[in-house]
């Protein structure tokens, strides 16, 4: 069968983080999602089109999705390029993985066309240039969630790339994105550089905690472990309305969750579909109150990342 | 059936911190172990008798099996006490648990001639007395693998004790036990009291992914998330002979290790019995050329902790 000279992928949000995790935990959504459709050409380069209103420039050099695919054909050796046409489905500054989404959909798109040459860790390795052009580093800890699905780990970037693709607890998300914008650069900005041993022992005791409720389906360790003591509190300053939109959730039923990468993203993690919307609604009548714009997302973890829905 | 009059219990030796996990992590040898009769006396207090050469304290209130009982006494409605006979299998100061096998061995033992009526969080929580006798603190990262054996979490002390107990992996351990004394004091006045925090995401991402390789049998990511990058470099230098025995380990085909608790001992993880083996002997040898008397201890990790061998 020839290869497809054309094909379409849905690549989907992410949580970064995810609680006590910080740098290193991420989760794969199913909704929202970016379209990335792929032309294959015979002439070398790309052709980036965006078909939204985000304004994102279309330079390959300085598009997420174009700066993945530039690191993918260096390592194709025959002379070929790309049309791309991108739709957002993933507000950009959202907190959950849009640039990721597109530098994730890009290469799995393109690695369709090329008959999947590369492995997972090949096209996250790729995609994470796509993060260093949006935040300056390359991160996997979205992009790892959003080729593998499920559940990761990012264990280490340097010197060799790392990552434990997990399948992913049965859980319900809870995403309130609140309409405001918190600059990953500040966000990083307030981060302390040191942290007191004491503390950085509870974090790795839930990170390992954590890892032990996911693969265990232990929902109640999941609730427990999820808090993040070093990151959330030096950034709850830049989210109004954090403290209370968790508190209520809560109350709801949810088990547990916090900041959604860098913010301004919260998310929660809930036992089943009923909670979570509870929890979603809770956490925007919150926003409301405050005349704070927010978008809900409410569904699974998702056991597939980024995909192929039609050649 | 009448409850027994006497039993004897098995308490085994472990090994806490594991690698990455200080504080956190333990895992359960089979020996050597520490061998604890009790019988059942109708007059309140506790005789103590230690039929081996340590010379350990016998007054309950500062023995650490004595400390446990008492603790585990203030519990119990009636009125009565225990003779208590204790072998040590495990060396005192070996860094293999040896307080914390006395301690788990002796509420085990009470625990069952009184028709086992506290779950192994309760004795876990009565054994800890045991540690601050000996240490001055009540943590649990040894206790609690004894007491259940396998691979166990301590994602809590205060203000709730909250430990995770999990399957073991089928792994051989591999422990060297060099004849010099590390104080316990010293051990934790070398110990930074910050940490930068790109260190600390780094250890949180090894706790993660021990916890992910232990719990799906991943041998190779086991090897690589056991290294600890905050404590094992703060201590290296009370142990001599470190950084060569595990070099040597390694080589002989060890999945990785480190210091057992705050040391001397030294434990490497292996796939199977025969590498085990010759990972003891490699770092045997290193002590042997410096001239420093050892003890090797080889075995599986254990599936149950403290457990009675007969009434």
């Amino acid at each position: 069968m020839p290869l497809p000279s054309s094909v379409t992928v849905h690549a989907p949000a992410t949580i970064a983080n995810v609680g006590c995790g910080f740098d290193v935990l991420g989760l794969c959504l199913t909704a929202p999602y970016d379209t990335i459709t792929l032309r294959r050409c015979e002439q070398p380069g790309l052709t980036i089109t965006h078909l939204d209103d985000y304004h994102l420039p279309t330079d390959p050099t300085h598009n997420v999705a174009g700066a993945a695919l530039l690191a993918l054909l260096r390592e194709v050796p025959e002379t070929l390029g790309f049309e791309v046409e991108i739709t957002k489905g993933i507000r950009p500054g959202s907190g959950i993985g849009s640039s990721a989404a597109s530098a994730a959909g890009a290469v799995v798109a393109a690695n369709a066309l090329l008959g999947n040459r590369f492995d997972n860790k090949q096209l996250i390795d790729m995609a994470m240039y796509g993060e260093a052009v949006a935040s300056g580093v390359r991160h996997a800890d979205n992009i790892a969630p959003a080729i593998c699905g499920g559940f990761t780990l990012v264990r280490a970037v340097q010197p060799v790339l790392d990552v434990v693709a997990l399948p992913a607890p049965a859980l319900w998300v809870a995403v309130v994105h609140p309409q405001f914008e918190v600059k990953t650069k500040e966000a990083r900005a307030v981060l302390p550089t040191q942290v007191p041993l004491s503390l950085a022992v509870r974090q790795w005791a839930n990170v390992g905690g954590l890892v032990a409720g996911f693969l265990t389906q232990d929902f109640e360790l999941i609730g427990r472990a999820l808090d993040d003591y070093i990151v959330e509190p030096a950034r709850a300053a830049l989210l109004p309305g954090l403290g209370d939109a968790k508190k209520r959730a809560l109350a709801a039923g949810a088990l547990g969750g916090g900041i959604s990468g860098s913010g301004p993203s919260i998310f929660m993690l809930n036992k089943d579909e009923a909670t979570a919307h509870a929890a979603a609604e809770a956490m925007g009548a919150v926003y409301q109150k405050m005349g704070i714009a927010f978008h809900l997302h409410v569904g699974p973890i998702a056991t597939q990342g980024a995909r192929v829905v039609n050649f």
